[in-house]
């Protein structure tokens, strides 16, 4: 099977990402879409990211047998409830949230004998908006699939292999794994990563002795590579750091125990323990360029998108 | 008063960048230097980092009135006491050094009777060794100078003014301050920054659950934006870290203190908390690029010097 019609709600980054890759990579595919946000409903409509905003939710789905979710985690549910009545018998909803345990529950219980399958392209920017989405965001980037256990619907292989192929045709790689676990991956590789750089971005902006045209000014030094991800979406983030509360909790008490470890060492004066742990530490940055998850472009592929 | 001839001692990616820049931007200047590693000193000369690559410290700062010292914090003093009798009475000691307080004293206590002015270009890359540097590395970024307080020979306005002008023809932008200053803005925009992406490049290595392949294959959701930097010199960051020892564990504390507020935040469930920590972090990220201190260029310049 493949998909004719693809709705998408929320036309922010992801959404509008999806709709212009829609476009280009599968054209016959029927693209129909719709934001909570009027605003962002006329913007997208300008910039082409669906080929038709519906004025609401229920109008978007009519006829779509691919329904993606595209709107903050904590947002899902009362998105899948306004759809809940106008969505097709036969439809597959997806999503693109960062967390996939508390999705998939809140999906399951406002569409009630829908097939589901959660996904998470592992793809942005720090941008956010209907003025942020292109359409080779997903180019060699992760997809990941999370479908559920049977007797759910979404356990068919049918329709598990139609969304792989899907997120094919965009350009990803797609990968399919538990919830949970996908859970625990993404709260170490993503979710600590910008709660880590959102405090210390908040930490230099508070010191009283440096000002923060110094923070700004010496940024080269090493923390501009935080701010970048401390200037992803706030209401995105406080919805993933909420929803996967327990693996982000998990990450973080880890990082500080050994924080703590070196915090110690350089207390002490302990020049040995502080260069084992530095040198290890090279040799991941090493296996991360050669498996090409640092764009082939240094820049990360955002040269064309940061502001 | 400018100089005539400068001595490099340590040819890796500072060392070797000032070399290229001068031989580049003050092509009538002599271009001399020293590094202890005899593979280095092959390459350098190799490479032509310097006109002439002498087979000793002492021998690199005859007929100097410029020696800079690009050797790891944590070996000033040896580097200065191996000059000491071979350095031109006039001639004035600088060096490259990330901590400034420690690096003042150790110049001074190995060097009586010089004249020395410590500095530090705000500017690298992950990269280190002889074959890391290239003549553009300084160019638009800043060059801290912390001169010593009279009656010190170092603390004489024409040194500092000679120091200043030769880092702007590198292409930096100079500022003068106190060491004790310099190192607590350091300590924040760059050595905590590297302290924290040090250890959560560990913490991601370490978990049992989730294995190192899929810490790489993932990380464009933000995780390797921190391991760039921790790929960074280990030599360099334990001596940086032992050196600026007291201003590194006030941010540490600091920083502790507000990523403990943001935990409790997320284990209570507090989105107004977090939502507004995130929106204020975003205003920071524009005035760094703003002011430039994010390169014209998006990948911050590394292009053609990233492995």
């Amino acid at each position: 099977m493949t998909f004719q019609h693809v709705a998408i709600i929320g036309l922010g980054l992801l959404g509008g990402s999806i709709g212009l890759a829609v476009q280009e990579h599968l054209p016959q595919i029927k693209t129909t879409g719709y934001d909570a946000d009027p605003a962002t409903r006329a913007r997208a409509a300008e910039r082409g990211l669906i080929a038709a905003v519906c004025d609401s939710a229920a109008a978007a789905v009519q006829g779509a047998d691919l329904v993606i979710m595209c709107v903050p985690v904590g947002a899902m549910g009362a998105a899948a409830a306004a759809i809940a009545g106008a969505l097709p018998a036969g439809a597959l909803v997806s999503d693109v949230g960062s967390s996939k345990q508390t999705v998939a529950k809140a999906l399951a219980e406002a569409l009630p004998g829908h097939a589901i399958i959660p996904a998470h392209p592992v793809a942005g920017t720090e941008r956010s908006g209907p003025d942020a989405g292109f359409a080779s965001l997903f180019q060699q980037r992760w997809c990941i699939i999370t479908p559920p256990a049977p007797p759910a619907l979404g356990a068919d292989p049918a329709l598990l292999a139609a969304l792989c192929a899907f997120w094919e045709a965009l350009g990803a790689k797609v990968d399919v794994m538990d919830a949970a676990h996908h859970d625990m991956v993404l709260a170490v590789t993503s979710h600590l990563p910008h709660l880590i750089a959102y405090t210390i971005v908040g930490t230099a902006s508070d010191l009283e002795g440096v000002t923060e045209s110094e923070v700004i000014k010496y940024s080269a030094g090493g923390f501009r590579d935080f701010t970048r991800i401390a200037a992803s979406d706030p209401t995105m983030w406080r919805d993933v750091f909420l929803s996967n509360k327990d693996a982000v909790l998990d990450m973080l008490q880890r990082f500080t125990e050994d924080l703590t470890a070196l915090q110690r060492a350089i207390r002490v004066g302990d020049g040995d323990q502080l260069f084992e742990h530095f040198a290890r530490t090279r040799a991941i940055r090493r296996s991360i360029i050669e498996l090409g998850q640092d764009d082939a472009r240094p820049d990360f592929g955002r040269s064309d998108h940061d502001s």
